[in-house]
């Protein structure tokens, strides 16, 4: 089975939770947007299949999975149909359902990122909404952030199968999007990041157990990974993370006034 | 099986969603926040479930089912495990998952519905964001909400199964969703919801069959359903709404000057 995978093709963005688990897993796909127009692909091939009026189960957005005729939106909706076929999760039902709870949750956090940077509208610039953003994510790195991590923090220590796994005793698609979000946030909040991680000693883990993983480090090493960049949905701009941490001033000797 | 459900005992918000399923499928089910404390239930056995560190599944937030042993969180990965066992989808994988991808752009404009009165913070209150949620509700109404309108819309237009329903040619728990939808925005938005309505007509018709299912009909006429308010996920704020119509104001004969 050749999958298709239809997702904007210059940002890693959500498609990047589903193009990391066929990395993985070494399947067989197509990133169909970043392939040449010439060959009947490119961004044209994403376009008609958005606008295609005849389809009877239309998607909302990208990213989008072909597989055979059928037609997968939705990004956890996605990796919750190629999880078993991609042998990234258990088939027994209790266990999908658990990894896919997680993944939602991973996709909660990752509309707050978005939303960190853009969080008055999708179709207006970031400069368009600078002030609003700066409230949004001061919130976001103070309330929000610390939230999640510790959530997810607790689900690795908790985990019955331990806290190597966000899912019993082996490597899921969500310890790959886990891996995606750390990633993430270490790029778009590198001061808040730095003061948090200390308490996330075993999400940190697994960030760099993934990152070396061989066919992981393969493809971070290719061309197909994108760069993280102020387009995607994870954003470095330094006004909305944390402030620099204050140097120790040296105290001037007072000694006029008193 | 005696399903529980834990969710805030004061308002519809995304427990509704589950609810509504419970209700139409007359399931075997106790809505454990708004029963006594003194049968062991209320809000204390909603905070005992979120704060059980003993859990090897923890929830990040309410709602929560209960299944036997099972604990399932995540409004849409709930419906997606009540679905087939509450006679509400079928059970043929590909149906399961286009039901689960509608649900979950639901859950996406649910949302939006959330962040058009809270831009910048749940741990906010309203009065706290108001020009901002004034920023944001205008463009929700301008653009979000016409767009979402107008995909639901399709799904229904174009559905092999017909436009009776979101998915084939039966009831499913997406129609449900669906009537909260709508039933939420017609409280929130009422004049914005007014002019955009024309444009939806099969979105409101299915709003008013699923309204006068016999089922539907008598839940919602109980003390069980909650009513809509300000502090739930859809929220009447005029200030948020679209402006009133003008009125045809008649122009005064200007005579004096030229």
């Amino acid at each position: 089975m050749r999958y298709e995978l239809y997702y904007w093709p210059t940002i890693q963005g959500r498609g990047e939770f589903v193009r990391l688990a066929l990395e993985e897993a070494a399947a067989d796909y197509v990133d169909v947007a970043r392939m040449p127009q010439r060959d009947g692909m490119g961004v044209p091939a994403l376009m008609r299949l958005l606008e295609d009026t005849a389809a009877g189960r239309p998607p909302f957005a990208p990213p989008i999975l072909k597989a055979g005729r059928q037609v997968i939106a939705q990004t956890a909706n996605i990796l919750l149909f190629l999880g078993p076929r991609l042998g990234l999760i258990p088939k027994a039902e209790a266990t999908r359902l658990w990894a896919h709870q997680l993944q939602l949750t991973i996709a909660d956090l990752v509309t707050e990122v978005h939303d960190s940077h853009h969080p008055i509208s999708g179709g207006l610039y970031y400069h368009e909404q600078k002030r609003e953003a700066k409230r949004r994510a001061a919130d976001f790195r103070a309330e929000r952030l610390p939230k999640f991590l510790d959530y997810f923090e607790g689900v690795l220590e908790r985990n019955p199968g331990g806290d190597r796994y966000m899912v019993g005793k082996a490597l899921s698609y969500v310890d790959l999007s886990m891996f995606q979000v750390i990633a993430g946030l270490s790029y778009a909040f590198p001061r808040a990041m730095a003061r948090l991680e200390s308490g996330c000693p075993r999400l940190m883990a697994l960030h760099r157990r993934v990152m070396v993983r061989p066919r992981i480090a393969a493809y971070l090493a290719s061309p197909r990974r994108l760069p993280f960049s102020t387009e995607g949905v994870f954003r470095h701009y330094p006004e909305l993370d944390a402030p620099p941490a204050r140097k120790a001033v040296r105290k001037k000797a007072v000694s006029g006034k008193r």
